[in-house]
């Protein structure tokens, strides 16, 4: 593994989550692995449990982390070859991650989509800017599209909840929200939930397909109450439409999902990447009630990033 | 003790003022005491002082600290149970502290008041909800109404300050100011004077007057010359009023403490917590002369908090 | 040494270059050093690139660093002695740093000039405030005037780059920019070339005179293109001009240093302290090219600052 940005192989995600598992059960046990090595955050945008699960996981390695806020306003790198730097501008991405890469052991960037230029977007533009300049490893903490920290936390969340033969049956639901969201979370988890082998169904109100390059391999459903039937897992995210893209489209609120939902499924486990807004995309009864997995996913982003720092070292 | 955000018993203070003292006397002699400990330090307002000693208290303890910024605007926590999140409060007190819970061995947590909202701040309802909800040991790092770091230093370099048997006349001495500030540091000090056994005088124009809940048992004496004639310690500190709630009255000037005030007393000693507006609260001769004891309160203010948190451990 | 803050001897710079080389051939080796010891960094203006490298640094000799940012604005230290505080300014420089004295074994401060009150940045008034009232070995992270630990890096990476007895030409080239640019990174440049008894030529458009008190000894030439000749090494920086003070005068965009400007040199080596505009101050033809030393340069800045920190232990 050179960089970690998304998924890669069955082979790849199911060691990754072993070695998640693993490092939960004992935490500091290889604190001497990664002495001497630095990793660097680099924030483009604002991050509060990626930034502390992330450097605690590699303080659980003996890393030493440094977490920098490069703001897009008060820093802004220039990304485009070629050009000429007469405007706001300060510094061009190949002499940052060129520097940033001979300062540190590797790199984690988080860089949120513009939602307002698709083509710059889909093509992970600034994560791979930073992985072409850097030279050094580059693990994602969130890009444009995909958020495969959160992903492997999560995918580690459902193995430690489902000790059945068969395949887990996973939804991942549309939720309403007030505000234009990446895609990033819903295309990564069924990115990984595809990957990982699991039986994946995407329900949402038409006009709020995803990307298809993720989707490929499940099932799409635009009722919601008939994709929750048997779920062993729903998770709950909203995303923003992908044509016309970062666009919210008027939708029902009747989206939200909420414990009379479950009328006919008690035993369906609840998921969301946090922060939520509650009562809108998720009620109070479900958050505070026994069906919710949302602080355990919370806690698997630590041993999700320290699995993958440790791969790294 | 459980939680550290205001005063206790006379023994837990008294034991904390020796515990206090003794890590001033030797800082690095329990480095290993707190390894594989985590503090995570929440700040809702900005600090530096109090950051950077409590950071340090940590690190002589071997306790990892993370300071995180969760100011009011960017970061924005919904307080209030059951609410429809449609606004711009991006997430709940409950799910943020639960996380952080689950990330720390204990948080400290700085939540300045309104100052508009009176009954949430005499509640102290913020650094409440994260004790609710953070099921973890919670420090004050200044919340609505108290400062018990602040307290605890003070009356660390009172007790290094003074060697008779008898009680010391201690006086808390209002002083101007051109913004409405918070009664936490007046509070606390009365507090903990007060729990300590000190003779505690309390003088400020009339309209000032603190919550009485803090300040039974002191003299309230509004003739700030009066105050002043036999104390051996003055605290000078502005607050606003409590009723009207947070307002400033019209004041007179001559509330600056100044040396022409001490003609009569050569031995009393002058604190304030810092940051003081110099020439406005305090005169330049005092706090540049021999009777101020402001450093020596800032530099134990590193000892109180490695009381407490060798405490928690 | 007492302070690090600008250029001293000749022989006290060759030592630093001396142990920078050698922190680089082996940067851990004496991770136990520092052991115990604190360095605050305090940010009075943004920083990147030198905030991690002196953490790097600090790290690398088992220091234990923490980043303030006191930004001008949000912290607002009154200067000046005797004032009055009421006013928007809530802390005195007097108070702030004998606290900040009390915590830290040394401070390092980056404190940039106003570039509209001349007398107060020429006498270097803030880092010179500092170390009046802090007590404890300051180290300059760029002031108003200097930008030691970049020139020092600089001196570093000349040294490794011309193996040649005789002196090297070096050569200091003004170019465009479209901002009022400190004059600290030119200042310290020419001190320190001086100082290190290489052969320094200064070329600028006419107004743009540095501070003779920097340039003593150097030939100043305005033909860039004769400046160039025989250059072993070109280092390229905007200022604005120091008569008027801080201003922008008209110039010619051929001051941009391109290639072809090359024709009769080819052994030139091209500095830059970074971040560069491109295409503006310096081209991509030569910054991707083979002449580039720009990432030496900062990838020197971490020994740099080891070399400082380690000589003040």
């Amino acid at each position: 593994m050179k960089n970690f940005t998304q998924f890669d192989t069955r082979t790849l995600a199911d060691s990754l989550i072993d070695k998640a598992l693993a490092c939960k059960a004992s935490p500091l046990e290889h604190q001497e692995k990664g002495k001497g090595k630095r990793l660097g955050l680099i924030f483009l945008n604002p991050s509060l449990r990626t930034r502390v699960s992330t450097q605690l996981a590699a303080s659980n390695l003996g890393v030493e982390s440094f977490a920098l806020n490069m703001d897009k306003e008060t820093w802004a790198l220039e990304m485009q070859d070629g050009v000429l730097m007469n405007k706001n501008k300060v510094e061009h991405i190949k002499d940052a991650a060129a520097v940033l890469g001979g300062y540190f052991d590797f790199l984690a960037i988080r860089a949120f989509p513009s939602l307002t230029n698709k083509e710059e977007d889909t093509e992970d533009f600034i994560i791979n800017q930073f992985i072409r300049y850097s030279g050094i490893p580059v693990i994602s903490l969130e890009s444009a599209i995909r958020h495969p920290l959160q992903s492997l936390a999560d995918m580690v969340t459902i193995r430690e909840n489902f000790q059945e033969k068969r395949k887990p049956k996973v939804v991942l639901t549309w939720a309403p929200h007030i505000k234009s969201i990446p895609h990033a979370v819903a295309n990564s988890f069924s990115e990984w939930a595809l990957g990982c082998g699991h039986d994946l169904t995407i329900t949402h109100p038409v006009g709020y397909e995803l990307d298809e390059q993720f989707t490929q391999g499940a099932t799409i459903e635009y009722d919601q109450n008939k994709a929750l039937e048997d779920a062993d897992f729903v998770y709950v995210k909203n995303w923003s439409a992908f044509n016309p893209y970062g666009k919210i489209l008027k939708v029902d609120e009747n989206w939200l999902l909420k414990e009379s939902k479950f009328k006919k499924n008690s035993k369906a486990r609840v998921m969301h990447c946090l922060p939520v807004r509650r009562n809108l995309e998720l009620s109070d009864e479900i958050l505070d009630g026994s069906r919710s997995l949302v602080q355990n996913q919370a806690k698997n982003r630590i041993f999700a990033a320290q699995a993958v720092i440790d791969s790294l070292l």
